[in-house]
């Protein structure tokens, strides 16, 4: 990997004093075009050894470029608040919206390597780590994110002369820590998990580049020229797409009529004082079990998905009048707004996970992506397809970071939902609850109930499984919620 | 995943005798477009709990179509000689090419999964074999291969039934072995790891397809269907492309001339006498290095690459002089032929590779990719983009099957080779070796340049590194490349 990079190039300042201005006119260039298309953001990622010129370059990008339209993000060790959540979070925090360009250094490579290089832990992990982050990156790419991977390198007596040198100089001396010269004897050991990382993070949407970290100048236009010229190719191809080949369809062939959905008896009786009394009851039990002390390390994270009128709301708020206001937060999911349509798609979902202690309550959620955008078209095949690998992706994140998580879909018939909406337009006060989307919706029950069938087959797993819930008797549904609810919390405790 | 398949479909009867003769008109006229078409192959992979009917069902699938365009392949324990090969050798032996149906079952999931339902290995080791296998086949699905994932699935109750069935039929009785009880035995945790393998496999361009095996004839028609409308799917659209998006160009971009051919030193002083010396030597040396007991255990690869004139023919000749006639074999590489064509790239490769004990020399190689096919517009950049990541996968598994894999690069000058040119002009005996198509090569010089110093960076590896042969003196050249063979031999014995 870093053949090219240790050739020893160099820069004179003649010819740097002639394409500096050069550059910085193309850059401001690019710059303003991808700004005004808003059709992808640039993810910068700078990484590579210490004492290469990372830090300098970042300025030297950001004093080249119009600093308005950039982000730049140094990730040092997580804060209390991040460490509470998957490890990714903070990432999802910081990628720039489409128009954008985002500098991230000490990013998502970061902890992976270090923790290789100190032999925390072992070859199978970084490879399952390095798996993840291809995953990750691909669905990025996928998203529309032009992503760029810069590796600053040095060879050893080049690092060892420049850190020697930081110290030299009084002005720079507070830059070289005993960490950088801990790494620096590590030299040859960082060298070799960074060969491996980089060989099997360098795919073909978004390889490394190597750049020389030695010349300063040559660094810098280096550093400079790739971002450029990546950004013109990509703003020259703006409306390419990934168009996958066709393949087998998700959904096997439907041979009989006899799906999930249909399958389930949904009348289920339950008179109004037997619920009462055990609605009590269940409340009671939640409310003592999210204030148990080994609750406060946990996090839930609530998804509620089911046709219109299904009573979603109304089983929400029986959970949440056992909770403290304090400790939880419902979210309810309509269309993306215009700062969430500039970012991929689970990327509002990121920035509403719970601490640990909380409960976040999805009124519709990430399943949108496998149900109304399937249904209505909002996305491509090739989208959704790759979505439900994506969900679960998400979704193992969530349960190695600590949180429960439960997902329920509320199954009402055709007839019943009928009647609900007759219902609705009848009374006054839920007249406002019922809108000509929700007939237009009740058209294609039929896709929906299939891309339904789909989701639960392909995303009920062992730790995030779908309960299905009979719900054309509100009182049973809401039981049945509330109930799974306590049992998995209090199965997740022990 | 299960959740459709637990459902207990069942079809009649009369339903199938009404369906079963249109769906074999429909799947013959399917595979007659197919092979007219030859423009994909179809990759069948059947797999699943014992005794859902995937051995009925293969046997079906070549009943109701035309069986001459069907390969079906049964995968036992690894013979010999397929042990002696990376795990996936025998699987790419069984790829069919373009216009056919290949059917695999005991195919590259089987062992994964009996070694860790039998706790064999590990749980990351799992996953960095499903990595594998992911990369894997987005390789064969880019390649433009249909790939269709069955999984014949039965209930804990179900296998039971059905496994005491077989047992109580006297005709049946002989296919259900202990094997299999054991395996029943195991059904929670074989389920529990099908489960999170399938999950971690089910891509968006190959999903896993969940087939109930619980009735003979729905299943039947499930498998069928999920098959013919797979193909119908893919002819419709045959000439789609996989259009990734603009990413960065993989070499960064040129801010001074210096690379690392152009930072050779080309010219190196060796005469005539001192080269008949050390020949000598070396040759000996390398004839006892491969009559050890230790090599017999392991295989070695070699790669010469080079443009026109370098030498390659001279540097291979001095080294098989040197080795036992029966031990190795020289590939020379030029264009496919009809029936490599008709298979992704690698796949030419993968049938040379050696047996324990062996050496197989390529003259030109698996880097025609990233060169040739690059220069010449052969194929797209995605496709070469994709290759580094593939072809470092594939070396990858040569290393840990115990291949010593050696890639050579013989370098010459512009002026070197005109001067061999018209040397090779002017020798009678010799003037088949130039042809019209080496001028025009030598015309995109500049072009080859860049790709060769892009391949060296982005595929010289710990385990399988690049060894640039400085070579306008064949005599040096030659015997640069003896020794490096003889040293890595000798240290990979040690």
């Amino acid at each position: 990997m870093f053949e090219s990079a240790e050739l020893g190039h160099v820069t004179t300042k003649a010819e740097y004093e002639v394409l500096v201005p050069q550059l910085r006119t193309a850059l401001l260039d690019a710059q303003f075009d991808l700004q005004q298309l808003k059709e992808f953001a640039v993810v910068l990622l700078v990484n590579g050894v210490d004492g290469a010129g990372k830090g300098e370059t970042v300025n030297l990008l950001n004093e080249w470029m119009d600093p308005r339209h950039i982000v730049s993000h140094a990730f040092e060790a997580p804060t209390e608040e991040e460490r509470e959540r998957p490890f990714m979070w903070r990432f999802w925090r910081a990628l720039p919206p489409k128009g954008k360009i985002g500098i991230l250094f000490g990013n998502w490579y970061t902890e992976p390597l270090r923790n290789r290089v100190f032999k925390r832990t072992k070859k199978a992990e970084l490879d399952q780590r390095l798996d993840e982050i291809n995953r990750f990156e691909t669905m990025l790419v996928r998203e529309g994110v032009l992503l760029i991977k810069l590796w600053f390198h040095l060879t050893r007596e080049a690092q060892k002369q420049r850190l020697k040198s930081l110290e030299k100089n009084p002005e720079t001396r507070w830059r070289v820590t005993e960490r950088d010269w801990l790494f620096f004897e590590n030299y040859d050991r960082f060298h070799s998990v960074a060969e491996r990382m980089l060989r099997h993070t360098s795919t073909g949407h978004a390889p490394w580049i190597i750049v020389d970290g030695g010349d300063q100048r040559y660094r810098s236009l280096l550093a400079a020229r790739t971002l450029l010229e990546a950004m013109q190719r990509r703003l020259k191809a703006a409306e390419q797409k990934w168009l996958p080949r066709a393949t087998a369809a998700p959904l096997p062939p439907a041979i009989d009529t006899r799906n999930l959905l249909n399958s389930l008896q949904l009348d289920r009786p339950l008179g109004k004082a037997d619920y009462q009394a055990a609605l009590a009851g269940l409340q009671g039990r939640l409310a003592l079990l999210t204030r148990l002390p080994e609750f406060a390390s946990r996090s839930v994270v609530l998804v509620f998905e089911g046709v219109d009128a299904a009573g979603k709301g109304g089983a929400i708020r029986r959970l949440t009048a056992a909770l403290d206001a304090r400790q939880y937060r419902v979210v309810p999911v309509a269309a993306p707004s215009e700062e969430e349509s500039a970012q991929p798609y689970l990327w509002r979902f990121w920035r509403q996970l719970p601490r640990q202690g909380k409960l976040v309550i999805f009124d519709r959620s990430w399943y949108g992506r496998v149900l109304v955008e399937r249904v209505e078209g909002y996305c491509s095949e090739a989208d959704w397809m790759r979505a439900f690998g994506e969900i679960n992706d998400f979704e193992d994140q969530l349960i190695e970071a600590g949180a429960i998580v439960l997902k329920f879909w509320l199954s009402i018939s055709k007839e019943e939902q009928l009647r609900r909406f007759r219902e609705r337009e009848a009374e006054p006060h839920k007249r406002y609850k019922i809108t000509p989307e929700d007939w237009r919706n009740r058209e294609r029950w039929d896709d929906y109930e299939r891309a339904v069938c789909d989701m639960i087959d392909r995303s009920s797993t062992e730790n995030a499984p779908w309960t299905l819930v009979e719900a054309n008797n509100k009182y049973y549904a809401r039981i049945k919620v509330l109930e799974t609810v306590c049992d998995r919390i209090e199965a997740a405790l022990k």
